[in-house]
Order: C-alpha cells, then structure tokens, then sequence
C-alpha cells in the first residue's frame, strides 16, 4: 500500500483555469457575459482570454508578474479572471474608489508590470502614477479598456492622452486565439492578488494559489447549491476578493454573467427582469439598497426566484427581513479575502421555516457553520487559547483552517505570521460567539469590541439594536473615553428620510434592549456614515472623531 | 512571491470524512439514512461512525490495514465508507455477486485484517476462508451485520455458527461516539480499495486516497448539479466503485440515503413514491429493467422529477428512450473504479430539446465531455499516440489525467505501469471517437474491437443496432473467427418475452442498417446473457463460445 502515492497523472495541479476550456466545449454556444447589447458565448470568451494570455506574454509578462485591474463589472473584468493567469501571471484587482496615493501603493507594493484601466479612472490612475516613487521600478504599462456605454462626459482626461494609449481590443487582436496557456508549475503557485480594503488604513496584499481558488471555487457552489447554468447578476465587485469566486464559478456550471457598471437599485431590477437573473451577491449595504428601493422599482419577476448570496460581519435582522420580504431568497455566510470566498454559512434548517419571521431573521443573520471544504473553524478563547463554550455568549476569535486559507501576505512576514500562526490556525481577528447548535456569531472585530469596566460590549450588538428602530437608516458604535469605565459606547446614526428620532429617544430605545453599561452614551448624527466602497463601516474614522470628544462623564451625552 | 506557499493552515489535508463532522451540526436533525422502519439522523449517523472507527482501533485495526465489507445496499454499509476510513484503516468494498474462489482471492490479496458480512453472505464468506491459503497471513476476523428485514428462510447458516459470531451493533456497543476520528497523514494516504469486477478474470486491487475521492465527491455533485437535501435511493451497489462516490457526496450536501438490498422494480418504483426520491444512479442493464416494468408497476409520482444518472460504456438508446418515456430525467456519463465516479458526461444543451426524439437519444447515449475536476481528457490514435481527428469515425483509446485517478494498483507494479504511463496519461482501454463538437463515444473496449480484413468493427456500434430492433432484450457482439477476413462479428441475443424474430431477419436488420462487413455473419439466441452483477457483458465466456464454433465461412450462419 505504501509503494503507491502521487503519481505522473494524478499530480496534475488543481486550477480554475480548466474549466474555461471545458466551457468552451460543454457549453459552447451559451452565454458566457451579456453587458447592454455585448453577448459572449462561452467559445467566444474562451478565445478571447486565450488572446489576451497571449498578448500579455509577448508584451513580456513572465510567470508570476503581477498585472493588475481597474474596472468596474464590465466584460473585459471577468475576463481578466482567465486570461491573466492563463498568462502564467498573478491578477490584482484594485478596488476602484480608492484615492490615488493609496493606489500608487498598492502599485508601488506589487510591482505591477500592466495595469488595465477604465476610462472612469484614467484620471486616477494618472495622478497614481505621478506619486509612484522616484528611482523604484519602471511604471506599469497602462491598458485602456474602453467602454461605449460609459457616458464620456464624465471623464477628465483628454482626448489626446486618449488616443494615446493601447486599448484591449488592440491588445486583443495582436494575441493568438489557439495560443496553449501557461498551465501553473504547482498547484501552489501564486495566481491572485488581493489588498485588504480600509477598515484599516494599512493595506495588506493577500496571496492565494491556484488550488485555493480551485477549492474556495467549488466550496462556493456546493454550499449555494448553485444549478447547472445559472444567469449571474455582477452586483458584486470583481475587485473584491474576486466576486466571491464567482467568475470562475460561472465557468464551471457554465453560467451567464450579466455586467453592470455600477449598482443602482432601478438598473438592477431591470436587469433582473430583462435577463431573467436566478443568482446574485450584494453586501448588506447593497442589500438594503435594493430592500429600500421605491416601491415602483423594488418588483422581481417571481417571489422566491432570485437567490441573493450575501456576507459579512454584519447583516442587520431588519434589512434581511426587507429584503425577504421584497421576494428575494436570502443566503448568507462568511469570509474574508484571506479565504478568497465565503468559508462559513447560515446553512438553512427546514423545520425554522415553521418560527415566526423576526425569530427567521435573527436565526439567518448568524454567519453558520463551515463550508464543506473547510476542514475546521473554531472560536478560541484569546487568552487560554481554547475553544470557548457552546453558549451563545463567550466571546472568542474566530480560526480556520483549510486549503482556501491565503499563500500569505506579498512581502509582509510579519503580518503573515500574525494571521497563520504555527498552531495550525488562521486567526481572522473577528471575535464570535458559539451558539449551542455549533452556529457561530460574529460579534466584532477584535479591536471594535468596547472595554467598559471590566465587561467586553460588542460594539455589533448595540448596532443591531439601534438598526431595530425604525428612523436609523445605519448606524456604527465604537468606544469613546469614559472617566468612570474606561470606555463606553459612542453611537453614530444616519436616519432614514423624512424620518426624525432624539438621541434621548435612541438611548432608552437601546436600555430597553440591553444592559445599562451596553446602552450608548452618545449619540451622533450624520447625514451618512463614512464606508469603503464594499459598505464596511470605516470604524477608525468614527473612533477618531469619538477620542477627539473627549472622555464622558458620568451620565450619557446627546 | 516565491516565499510565500504551502503553510501549516491551508496544507490541511483534503479528505471526504470531514464532510460527517459537518453534517452533524448543519443536518443533524435531518435524516440521514432509512432502511424500512430505521431511520437516522446526520446526528446519529455521525456518531455511529465515530463508535465504528473506535471500535476498529480497540480491535487493533491500524493506519493503511485492510478491512472489507461483503453486503448489499443496507445502513451499516453506508456507515462503512465513513467509519472505516476514519479508524485510519482502507475500506474494501466486496462485490456481492462474486464466487467464493474469487472472494478468497481477494482476501488474501488485500490481507484484509475485518470483515463486515451480510447474513445472505455468511456462507459465501465460509467458503471463501476454507479457501485461503495455509500458512499465509491470518484469516480476517468476521463481523456479523444482522439485519432484520432480510428473510431468514434464504439463509444456509445454521443457527450456532451465526450465535458465535460478533455483530455490528454489539462492535459499535463497545465504541466511543466522541472518539476523535483519524485524520489522514497526507490527503495522498490510501482510503479506499476497490476490486475491479469482472469483464475479465483477473481483478486488480484499485487504490484511491483521500485527496481523490474528495475531489470525485465534489466533481459529481457540481456536474449532476445536485441540489441541497436529494433523497437519494441506493440502487447502484456502494460496491460498485463505492457508489460513484455519493455515500460521502450525501453527507456534503446533507441528502437522505434511501437504502435497499436488491433491485427490484416494483420496489424501486415503490420506494420513489414513499420516501419523495429526487436521485437515483442506475447501470443500463438497472435502468432497462425499470423502463420494461409491468404498466401498473411503472408509475412515478411526477415527469421529470427524479433524476437518473447513468453510466458505462454502452447504453442503448432503446433504453434511454424507453426510460425518459416513463418520465425519468436521464443523465448520462462515463467512468471507472480507477477514477472513483463519473469523469466525462454529456452534457446536455437546450437547443437539442428542439430535436426529435430519436436523435436527442442518440446524443445523449454519447459520454460526452470531461467533467470539470478532471484536467484534461482525450483520445489517441494507439499508434502515433496522437488525438485522434474530430470526424466522429476515427477510434482510438480514451486517456484521462486528473486528480481522481487512482495511485495504482495494490502489489501490481505491472498493471499500474501499463495504466499510469511516463506520457502522464492514465490509459484506459475503452476505444472511442471524438466528434466534431468535442463529445466524444465510446465504441468498445479495446479487446472487443473486432478486426475484419483490415477493418475495424466496433462490437456496440453492431450491438446497438440489434437493440433498436423491437424484439431484441439483450445483445452481445463479439469476434468470430473467419476464415476470409480473419474474424466476423457473432451476435448473441435474448429476445423480450413473447417476441419472435429469426437469425436470418436479424441479420437483413443489421445490414440495412451499416455496411454488410460489419453485419453479424452469426446469430446465437439465448435466454439470458452472461452479465457481471453491475450489468457490464461478460463477453471473455462468449468469446470462448464463438471460438468453440470454429471459424465462419464465406457466407452468413445461423
């Protein structure tokens, strides 16, 4: 038995990559990507990535070069997802609402040989490049990928820079439509490059192989129960942790990826009733955007028909009970770029359909139980290191551990060692609590939790409770210096239109809910609260303006 | 970038068991398996399994040891391809339908240290030790499966030698549902042993690891698109290449295993209205029976409601049409025990729903294409070792490479070499064509190609066109020495009950439908053709026949 192992054929590495070739086969004449009037079939979209491979190694582009993206949703954005590494390259989608110093350097950081560029931020790539450091290495060759349905007016660049540049249909036409892609060396080999997005301001650039794409890909499927030959909605953006995996999901069952430029609740709609959409994914924000949207929008085509994936530390009960109750069917999970994909989900149990539908919601808001490729997740106890009781209400860190975990972080040791720890742990710096039937909860970010006194309040847990109230359109809760505790829990709240409520009204709102000490002391209004482009609060922005108040006395503040 | 790999977090073993951890928690509640009146849940199943493991290791079951099981499709048998491998030992399923000499063979071949015996087997299994060889290694030590619902009357054990034995719930008794399961050193350590069964006489010992069954597990799921929570009957053999690998698909996707001892039609159609079966896999000798059922027998609940996989090398299209008119939603695919399950599929497009009946069939009964885990699939000219043309005429061997391919054969060097070849192909021996479109079909095993003058004669392609003859129940076409051509293809032919057709106007059939030099010259009526138990010809006895025949002359013979 033990003369037989890894062998010449089955040690071929596991890659996404295969399954555009065998799209183009089992699903040749299907769509692959429709966007306005551009209709791909999977033959057509497996050629032209095998083009855009190709062109991007006879402009030089080696094994394990970075080339990155600056695009929203259209066509040419999930083709990147093929063709670059199918160049033997590493792809690295920027987040497009980024300012340009933190572009140049993420620029900076990964030595990006291309970068392909939509006419939205040629601007932006422009100052970007200015700010590269001097002396560093040669700037990255800029791609314009052009887009007729972007309305020009919009843009600040001028013709002549314009015309100058390369566009990815030229590119596409000096490439070679039959060319062999570079298949990985190993299946460990590096094929994606991901920078963690500003809930804090220092970005980190997580690495994942092309067996962890491989694996997070089918993981996503199974756990969604995705069908042969969906119709895929973009609401989610590519650059963020790929869509999910979603684009090389779409290849595998063989999926029609519907473009959209940009999330708008009345463009959605209509794309849902134009394309017949089955399958979407939307962050809680986009969520509530689209729970909220007029009611002469908000219409699916059927009730029940269009399944929403959606992920995060937070989806608060009300915006999961609008949204069901528009007629979407909700799934929700959780990841984190570092896991290329959602790793954990609220798998669904038929006997809560019978509970009343607030009780539904607050069971579906918990982020659930690992995924099937996962091979472990747990909730440890930070300072003994052991796994915290089934109790619904210790709090520990989340861990996992499986092969969609990250190579690491590009060149950053420290922050790598930080998060893949030698106990065979990936620590994900969320802290959670176990519930009795093995459901986890996340109940913070570790460094969002507020110490008052000697009590640990999850900053997400007073939030759901202001969320209840109907004025709060959102609302964020971090720790302001209190004289007494230590720290207590200062509310930012932007309200819903033509909706008025006191912070006097929001406080006995919340000590009506919880303890007393939970129960913010402050409360802030703001006509919006300060997010990154996925709708992760930007807490540190918040937890500056609450120190900048100074500490709070004894008695609650407005 | 190049520091950055392989890492004690995602270099966790890939391995199917963890899927029964899992479905404890997400399912737990759910039925897991039903047998008559048992029914379990995922909660007790899992910690069945853990009690099964345990107790193996308290018997001194160790890492890569051997333990064998000789039942039909019952619950333990299930709980086998979970408990078995997680005590760390390899499962060896044993084909039911085998004769004692082969099953002493076996045994001794496998060095099996346990087996798990069916009471309808017990007797079997008697002989079969007798049989083994003096001085070898010890005799596995048997494990009695009681079973309540098998009647006794059929048994040849006396009543004393079956008070001796230990059964499998006393085993699981003296086990620990908490027991902490073994994991695999690496996901390349071996988990599954798997003999293949007889189209020729000399088996092989198939080994497939963790990494290979977790990767078929998950490559049939998306490719059947196997939605969450199937009723799944068990009327394919877990034998049989352990069911093509969904005993540990079910506990991924948290589906109810629908157990049964034998295929009978009436209860196949019995338990599809009972339990709400959504899935079932069948060979084409299973789904033949099913569609030629009495009328008040073939009834189903809903048109196209449950779903049927089938595969091997030759379904008959009389057969697929026949099926579907009943109303099953037929999927069709191709693999081996070398593989662990389906690796090619048809997969089917909308656009041939357009097409008549016939022709749809007729496209479906192809194999098709790889499926999305498998890395690449082709078919080469034996000589030049080419890909053969795309003309859907050309034959040539069908070669497969992936990471479901099995590591080898056990204690066979020779065997393993001639399959997994230095060309990084694994050699399957099936002859197939590759049609224009990409799909490609089998037309014979390499050893029941029959060479006509310099012609090559597929035996199926021969076989199918007596199948589409309304008389026909069965046919085998084999070679027959010929004294002009060297051989000439002889057919062998059941005939459906109550029908008549002569030699002679099965002959005119064949001819009217292909060149006459592919025409049987012979045909020989049988009541019943020799038949493996999972239905594949054995076509070695009729060889044997023909042979005795002496050699055809220049014209026909009947």
């Amino acid at each position: 038995m033990e003369k037989l192992g890894m062998n010449p054929v089955n040690s071929c590495p596991l890659t996404p990559l295969g399954f555009l070739e065998r799209a183009a086969t089992a699903f040749g004449g299907c769509r692959s990507v429709v966007y306005h009037d551009v209709v791909w079939t999977w033959r057509q979209t497996f050629r032209r990535c095998l083009r855009l491979a190709s062109a991007l190694v006879s402009l030089g582009v080696s094994r394990g070069d970075v080339v990155s993206a600056l695009l929203p949703n259209v066509p040419a954005m999930y083709e990147m997802h093929f063709g670059v590494p199918m160049s033997g390259a590493v792809l690295n989608t920027i987040n497009t609402s980024l300012d340009a110093p933190t572009v140049a350097v993420l620029l900076a950081h990964s030595g990006a040989k291309i970068i392909f560029a939509d006419p939205a931020f040629l601007s932006l790539l422009a100052d970007a490049l200015r700010l590269l450091p001097a002396g560093g290495q040669p700037a990255p060759c800029v791609i314009l990928v052009e887009d007729p349905y972007y309305k020009e007016e919009e843009s600040t660049t001028s013709d002549e820079e314009l015309a100058a540049l390369t566009t990815y249909e030229m590119l596409l036409e000096m490439g070679d439509p039959e060319f062999a892609w570079v298949r990985p060396a190993t299946e460990w080999d590096p094929m994606i490059l991901n920078y963690t997005s500003g809930t804090t301001s220092a970005p980190k650039g997580v690495v994942n192989c092309h067996r962890g794409i491989f694996l997070i890909t089918v993981n996503s499927l199974i756990d969604w129960a995705v069908p042969a030959r969906p119709t895929f909605l973009w609401t989610l953006p590519m650059f963020h942790a790929n869509g999910s995996s979603f684009p090389w999901g779409m290849a595998m069952v063989g999926g029609t990826n519907v473009c959209l430029r940009r999330v708008d609740a009345a463009e959605v709609y209509a794309a849902i009733s134009r394309h017949d959409v089955t399958h979407l994914c939307a962050s809680p924000m986009v969520l509530n955007v689209l729970a909220n949207a007029p009611e002469g929008v908000r219409r699916l085509p059927a009730a029940g028909k269009v399944r929403v994936l959606t992920g995060g530390a937070q989806l608060p009960v009300a915006v999961l009970e609008l949204a069901e109750a528009v007629g979407f069917q909700v799934s929700h999970g959780y990841g984190l770029s570092e896991t290329g994909g959602l790793v954990v989900s609220c798998v669904w149990k038929e006997e809560w359909n019978k509970l009343p539908a607030p009780e539904r919601a607050r069971l579906k808001t918990r982020q659930g139980v690992r995924t099937p490729v996962m091979a472990e997740v747990d909730i440890l106890d930070s300072e003994t290191g052991r796994s915290v009781p089934r109790d619904g209400s210790t709090m520990g860190e989340i861990v996992l551990r499986g092969s969609c975990v990250m190579l690491g972080y590009l060149n950053d040791v420290k922050a790598t060692e930080a998060a893949i720890r030698d106990d065979g742990w990936f620590h994900t710096g969320d802290i959670a609590v176990m519930h009795p039937d093995g459901y986890l909860e996340i109940r913070d970010r570790s460094k969002d939790v507020i110490v008052s006194g000697g009590d640990s309040i999850s900053s997400m847990e007073v939030e759901s409770a202001l969320y209840g109230h109907p004025a709060v359109n959102d609302a964020a809760v971090v720790a302001r210096p209190d004289e007494v505790s230590g720290e207590a829990p200062c509310a930012f709240v932007s309200l819903k239109e033509a909706s008025t409520v006191t912070a006097d009204e929001l406080i006995a709102w919340s000590r009506e809910r919880m303890p007393d000490f939970m129960a913010p002391k402050t409360v802030v209004f703001r006509t919006e609260l300060p997010k990154t482009s996925t709708g992760k609060m930007k807490k540190y922005v918040l937890r500056n303006l609450a120190n900048d108040m100074g500490p709070t006395r004894g008695s609650t503040e407005m």
